[in-house]
C-alpha cells in the first residue's frame, strides 16, 4: 500500500505529522509519500519507506477553489496529483476543506453517478456503537438526488468498512413522521423509500443521531455542518460543566480523584479525534480530511482510516453498489 | 394577573398539571383558568382562585391546522379564545405544536410586522449564562425577512425578560466568515448587518451556541429544530455514557457516591425542563409551549415563564421595538 500525506495543513505545524507518520510506519510495510516543506519534515528523512517530497507552495486555510490552479506546487495539489497518477493509493490532508474539495474533485473526479462528494464522519453513539453521518459540509446546498447519492455512499461504507450487512439508513428531519420537513426532505424520503435494497428506517431526529439505533444518517451539507458542530459544542459544554462541578468542593475533588480512570474513559469515548478525520466520499480515490487542529494521535487515526479505506477497496465497492 | 392553562396536552395525563398548578398558585394571588376534562381536574376544584372549565374535546398530538376549526370545544381552542377575549392574559399549553401554532395564529393573530411566530427557547450555556435560540421549529421553511423578524423578537425578549441592555445577536451558519452559507444566510447576514440598533456579532457556528458568548442565536425553523434536538440528544448521550463509566468499577462507584451532589448539580444545569417551555413569539398575546413530556416541575417552570412574559409586558415591548 502506498499512501500520500499532505503535511502542510496543520494549525500547529508539521511536527505533528512527523510524529504521526513515525508511529504509523512502524506498524506496517507501506510506502508513505509526504508532501510539504522539506525543512519542516527533516525528522522524516531518514525513516525507511517514507519519501519526503519538497513543495514550494502551501494551501492556506483561506484558499478555496481558485487557489487550486494557482498553487500547482502546493503540497495538497502535488499529493492529489500523485494519487491520480497512481504513485499513491489515497491521500490524507488537514488543509482547507474548500481547497481539498475543489482540488480533489477537479483532479480525481467524482465517481460516475455521484454529482458531488460528501464529507462522511464516524461518530461515537450509545451502547458502544458508532454512526456514519453525511454530508458534514462539503456542500452548502443540495438536491434530493444528492441526498440519495449520499445514502448510497454511506451505506456502502458502513457495509464494507464496518461490516454491517444491511445498514439502517435514516433521513435527518424535523420529526419522525413520514411527511415531515421541507420540500427537500419530502422528496428525498419518497426516493429513499423506493430503493428496494435499502434498509431505510425513515426520518430520524437530532436526538436520534447518537442513539445507536441507526447506522447511517443522511442530511444536506448545510444542516450536517450545523449539527456536527452542535454535537461538538454540546459535548464540550457538558464536559466543562462537569469539570466545574467536580472542582466545586473538597468532597467532590476526592470523588474526582477516584473517578480518574472512569472520567478519562468517558473523555476517550467522546473524543472525536479517535474516530479519525472525515472521508471525502464520492471520488475515484480515497481522500481523508483530517482536522487542522489534530494532534499526532488524531492524525495517526486519520492515517488508519485511509488505510482501512484503501485495504477495503471502498471506492470500487461504492461504484459496484451504485449500479 | 390571569393565566389560561390548557391541561390536556400531557403525555402522562393531567395530574401533572394539577400538581404544578397547586404549587404555582400558592406563591401568588393570580387567577388561573384551567381548561380540560373536569373529571381529570377534580383535584383543582376546591383550590382558591383556580377555575376549572370543562371542555368536551381534546386536541390530539396528531392534530394540525385543520383540527382548529373542527375542535372548537377543545381545551386548547377554548383557552386561546379566552385569552383573545381578555378573560386571561396569556396561555400555557403542552399540546401539539402544529395545532397550537395554527390555533394561536388564527385566533390571536401575529403582531403587525411579524409574518409568522417563532418558537424561542432559553438554553443553558457556559459560565452560568443562558442563550435564547429561535426558531426551534414553528416553521419548516423561512425567508431572510422572517429571520430578521426572529432577530428582532429574540432581541426584545433578551432585553426585557433577561435585562440585557444590548443583546449580542448571532446568525447560525456553517462558518464564522461573513459570506458563509446558502443564499438564505447570505441575504439574512446583509440585512442584519444594516440594522443600526443591533449588536450583531455575525455568523456563529453550532459549537458557539452554548459558548456563553452570544445572547440570541437566530436560525430558520428547520435547522433550529435539528439543532435543538441534537443538543438534547448529545446531552443525553454524554450523561448516559458518564453513568455507565461511573458504574464500571468498585472504585468508581465509591467516587460516584462522593460526587452525588456535584453530579446532581450537573444534571440540574443540563435539565432543559428547568428553563421552562418555549415561547411562541410574535403573537398578540403571550403563548408558552410546554413539553408534552413535562413532569410537574417542568410544567411549573413553564407557568413561571408565562408569568414573566405577562409581568414584563413583553408583547407590548416587542411591538414597540419593531417600529
Amino acid at each position: 500500500m502506498k499512501l500520500a500525506i499532505d503535511a502542510m495543513g496543520m494549525d500547529k505545524g508539521s511536527q505533528i505529522v512527523v510524529d504521526a507518520v513515525k508511529r504509523f510506519i512502524k506498524e506496517n510495510d507501506y510506502e508513505l509519500y509526504v508532501y510539504g516543506n522539506e525543512t519542516e519534515l527533516e525528522g522524516l528523512k531518514s525513516v525507511e519507506r517514507v519519501h519526503v517530497l519538497h513543495c514550494t507552495q502551501v494551501m492556506e486555510m483561506t484558499d478555496g477553489a481558485l487557489a487550486v490552479r494557482r498553487k500547482k506546487d502546493s503540497s495538497m495539489v502535488r499529493a492529489i496529483d500523485d494519487v491520480n497518477n497512481g504513485v499513491a493509493d489515497g491521500i490524507v490532508s488537514a488543509g482547507s476543506t474548500g481547497a481539498l474539495l475543489s482540488a480533489s474533485t477537479l483532479i480525481l473526479k467524482t465517481i460516475d453517478g455521484i454529482d458531488r462528494p460528501a464529507l462522511l464522519g464516524t461518530l461515537p453513539a450509545k451502547n458502544g456503537r458508532t454512526v456514519d453521518f453525511l454530508d458534514m459540509g462539503a456542500s452548502s446546498e443540495n438536491t434530493s438526488d444528492h441526498l440519495v447519492q449520499f445514502a448510497k455512499m454511506g451505506r456502502a461504507l458502513a457495509k464494507y468498512v464496518k461490516n454491517i450487512e444491511s445498514p439502517k439508513i435514516g433521513l435527518l428531519n424535523n420529526g419522525s413522521e413520514d411527511k415531515k420537513g421541507d420540500l427537500l426532505r419530502v422528496e428525498t424520503f419518497k426516493k429513499l423509500k423506493e430503493i428496494e435494497e435499502f434498509n431505510f428506517i425513515g426520518n430520524v431526529e437530532g436526538r436520534d443521531i447518537l442513539s445507536g439505533e441507526v447506522d447511517v444518517v443522511v442530511t444536506d451539507g448545510f444542516s450536517g455542518n450545523l449539527v456536527l458542530k452542535t454535537i461538538e459544542g454540546t459535548g464540550a459544554f457538558v464536559m466543562s460543566t462537569l469539570k466545574e462541578k467536580l472542582m466545586s468542593s473538597f468532597t467532590s475533588k476526592i470523588g474526582a480523584l477516584l473517578l480518574k480512570p472512569a472520567l478519562s474513559s468517558l473523555k476517550n469515548t467522546l473524543d472525536y479525534k479517535q474516530y479519525g478525520g472525515a472521508i471525502l466520499a464520492g471520488l475515484n480515490k480515497p481522500v481523508v480530511k483530517a482536522h487542522g487542529s489534530s494532534n499526532a494521535e488524531a492524525f495517526y487515526f486519520a492515517l488508519k482510516q485511509l488505510e482501512k479505506a484503501v485495504a477495503n477497496d471502498v471506492v470500487a465497492k461504492i461504484k459496484r453498489d451504485l449500479v
